[in-house]
């Protein structure tokens, strides 16, 4: 996974002559080690992640675990997270995350677990399609992609509840896939071709919306959006709860917040307006199917 | 509580004559009624709120709830709760809520739960000293008050357990009182001299620190402190899952979180600095003795 991260890195740098990112290389014993990359202040990236790891620990979180009786066993993980917040308020954040998990004995379990999705701020039916769309393809190329249900397990997962809303126009997600030593080969095959399908799915959304012209009012409709953001992450996202259970350190599993966020009552957007179109944009569509 | 709310809402907008609280009531079938008093951009208040609700439900979520046979049961609710997040980074962030609980039957159990407790940027001993002997005197001045044990209790509770770090100074928190009929009366009477102690015990410290002088250095470490707020409130606080879980306003239940933001791993204090010193400074410690 970390020729995945160096190349994404070298991709993200490259849209971005403002921004580089710097190295946090961690290890802990009896815990694991890893790289997060992290980028602060770019022209174009705000703020990004692409973090590795590599876990060998004791006790399997429940949140992680596919059913009860694997919790609090000991286990082995390694993952590739990454989550782009850029300057522009009509570029949206971009969040992937892929991770094979392992029980360490000798029926040894192990399943993967992963997904990309994407959070606009302003909706454009276009930057909808063409991502869900290049997931799609991706999707089909594999004999295991089943992207119509994991586009489904998206929509749901990242819903605020609490806001009635989705956190944004989805992608796919998926949880303990697992099977024979096989399946192991195809599923890391997935993986490698889902993390080359990010640059198809995501990058050319950014160079589309980045140059766009705005002003204070969208930068705070930004700032709000990314409040909602915060909400899910911490609320209710499993692999934060997760990430902050093992002892990582918080700023690594952190790292997927945005920059800078705005929590205000005044926030509520002109009837007709742009702002205000974004909540019935934001509802499970078809984003892959022909029109 | 509506009383309490209108003289604290007056009290606080005598020492803001920038900033003025808007009214927003709401009244929701089959669930309950309050009103949310918030102040935004005020000249000394960044983002402060004062709500009351009176909540009649069916079905008690099991953190509210002080042992698990009396979840999912109908119950009513009062309460008041405060949070004010200055704009100086010298000034504390204060917290403070009170709420009467009672599961509506024949032998209709009921409880108080409730504290204060306030959340520095930079660490004033005179401010924690201040803040900690007015809520000790209040607490000392009722027969059911319980200082030490619920400045324990505050001290155990506000922490970031990811961060590894208490969210602030404390103050005191307690749960699940309960009693006769008589206990009833008593508690009522400690809640009103609790909700008036807020005047001495926290009132001071903003009139003391509000003309500080600041920078950006100052103002990015208030943001970068503000991010642990959240943290703690979106990922532990129980009156926060209590309140995104009854279907509540989320605005109103999300008040209390500051107004502006900022995560960035860049903000890391200097050696020997004021910012650095913090985190020793927010360490239990007995504010309220005699030295």
């Amino acid at each position: 996974m970390t020729g995945h991260q160096r190349r994404l890195v070298a991709e993200f740098e490259d849209l971005d002559p403002g921004g580089r990112f710097a190295r946090h290389p961690w290890r802990s014993p009896g815990l694991g080690h890893g790289e997060a990359r992290t980028l602060e202040d770019g022209g174009v990236f705000e703020r990004a992640a692409v973090n590795v790891s590599v876990l060998r620990s004791r006790d399997l979180h429940p949140v992680a675990a596919p059913g009860p009786e694997l919790a609090g066993r000991e286990y082995s993980a390694a993952s590739i997270s990454m989550v782009l917040h850029a300057v522009n308020p009509y570029v949206p954040s971009f969040h992937a995350n892929f991770r094979y998990f392992e029980v360490s004995d000798a029926d040894g379990e192990w399943w993967l677990g992963g997904g990309m999705d994407m959070t606009p701020s302003y909706g454009f039916e276009t930057d909808a399609e063409s991502f869900h769309k290049a997931i799609k393809r991706c999707c089909d190329e594999h004999e295991i992609g089943a992207y119509q249900e994991w586009k489904k397990n998206c929509d749901e997962y990242f819903y605020v509840k609490h806001r009635g809303e989705m956190r944004g126009v989805g992608g796919v997600f998926f949880d303990h896939l697992t099977g024979s030593g096989a399946d192991r080969t195809a599923l890391a095959a997935f993986t490698g071709g889902a993390l080359t399908a990010i640059s198809e799915a995501y990058l050319p959304i950014v160079r589309r919306r980045m140059g766009t012209p705005y002003g204070d009012a969208q930068r705070n409709w930004q700032l709000a959006r990314r409040g909602r953001y915060v909400e899910f992450n911490l609320v209710y996202d499993i692999g934060t709860t997760f990430g902050l259970n093992t002892g990582v350190d918080a700023d690594n599993v952190l790292a997927s917040l945005p920059p800078v966020v705005r929590w205000s009552r005044g926030v509520v957007p002109e009837p007709g307006s742009a702002e205000e179109r974004l909540s019935s944009f934001l509802q499970p569509r078809d984003w892959a199917g022909d029109r």
